[in-house]
């Protein structure tokens, strides 16, 4: 019951109606463009560059490929994306503790001069705000490491919710942290039913594979659908 | 040196630049109105709404004391505000991780038809966020809680760069979490010379009455040079 004493106001309306508004943008850039966009999230340190460079490894023998860098003020990940051989660009977002839509478009028109197929916008490292702006990706993927804790479902719902795939890494630490894969998939199946789960290790390479397998497939539908 | 293979794009300029333009539209209409805005940041569970509560219990009775709360979906903390006498507006920020100069406008017109004196927003909880947002207030008023520990200013710099006067709450739990007062101050001045550090205890009330008094002197200033 509205308590008369006070208004309730809703001030985010605005800017999510022109967030959604830019991720639909994105979508259809995406598809004139015959582009498959990878969101991929995760905390400071969870190990998002060294996935990006797996990626980019498995998929450059196949697909030109891009990769959007969102830093607040360091240009380290395109660097190395660079290093890798794929198109990059780096967005310096100033602070900004997530990427949104319409800096998402901006980052896909940089590259759009050397024509990727599969571009990976590495997101700001942050478990809270990136979950809840849509930037009209075509798969959303999220990568935990292990130290985190298996507990980081019940703290960050929305960003397992969201997520459209988990990778584990650093599984190699897994016995010093006390981590427990079943309780993890038990608290991630609670809110989300049909993300695939991925135990990788960044360090030895293990698990990856059959990570790389599934995604390949992912690009390859969403590919055939433009 | 500029790496020829990739672009640098800053996406958040023009973000920056119209929250500026807010927060100058803040200041000129709390000078227009009379009115010391005070911006409340911390983490969740610092004990912002009990502090809030005792700053309108310590004011009422000089100032019409308004509230602009920040909250996801709920609307408890403008009930706890509405029921000490203070003039409340419920903002949703609908998982906004901060509160940004245009809301804070919203926020205020709100709140005009009662022509509050003193309003205090109370932003949403966060450490990141809310330090690069200015919404244009008087004073920046931070609460760090003892269980939250005196590292926090290392890994939270800005927040205590920005921060014009802190409180440290909950120092009553101070020998079970082995918080050292003297280490918080040498951290918080290698960031910030100027903000005074006022320990205090929202359950027992130690400490408010010479941060009351501060705070009192401050607003009258603030007042007087309108």
């Amino acid at each position: 019951m509205k308590d008369p004493r006070f208004d309730i106001i809703d001030v985010r309306a605005g800017i999510e109606e022109e967030n959604e508004r830019y991720a639909r943008e994105v979508r259809s850039y995406c598809r004139t463009h015959g582009l498959f966009l990878i969101n991929l999230m995760g905390s400071p340190g969870a190990g998002k560059t060294t996935l990006l460079v797996r990626i980019i490894d498995a998929l450059k023998a196949e697909y030109r490929v891009g990769v959007i860098e969102a830093d607040v003020d360091a240009d380290v990940d395109a660097r190395t994306a660079a290093d890798r051989g794929a198109l990059a660009v780096q967005l310096h977002t100033g602070g900004s503790c997530h990427m949104d839509a319409a800096m998402t478009l901006r980052g896909l028109e940089a590259l759009e001069k050397d024509a990727p197929e599969v571009v990976i916008l590495e997101n700001v490292g942050n478990l809270v705000c990136p979950a809840e702006f849509d930037v009209g990706a075509d798969l959303k993927l999220m990568i935990l490491s292990v130290p985190e804790g298996d507990d980081k479902p019940l703290k960050y719902p929305l960003m397992f919710t969201v997520s459209e795939c988990l990778l584990i890494n650093k599984t190699d630490t897994a016995p010093v942290f006390d981590f427990d894969f079943t309780r993890l998939e038990k608290n991630v199946q609670a809110l989300n039913e049909t993300a695939p789960i991925f135990p990788v290790s960044g360090k030895t390479g293990e698990g990856f594979d059959a990570f790389i397998l599934w995604l390949k497939e992912r690009i390859h539908e969403g590919h055939r659908t433009e």
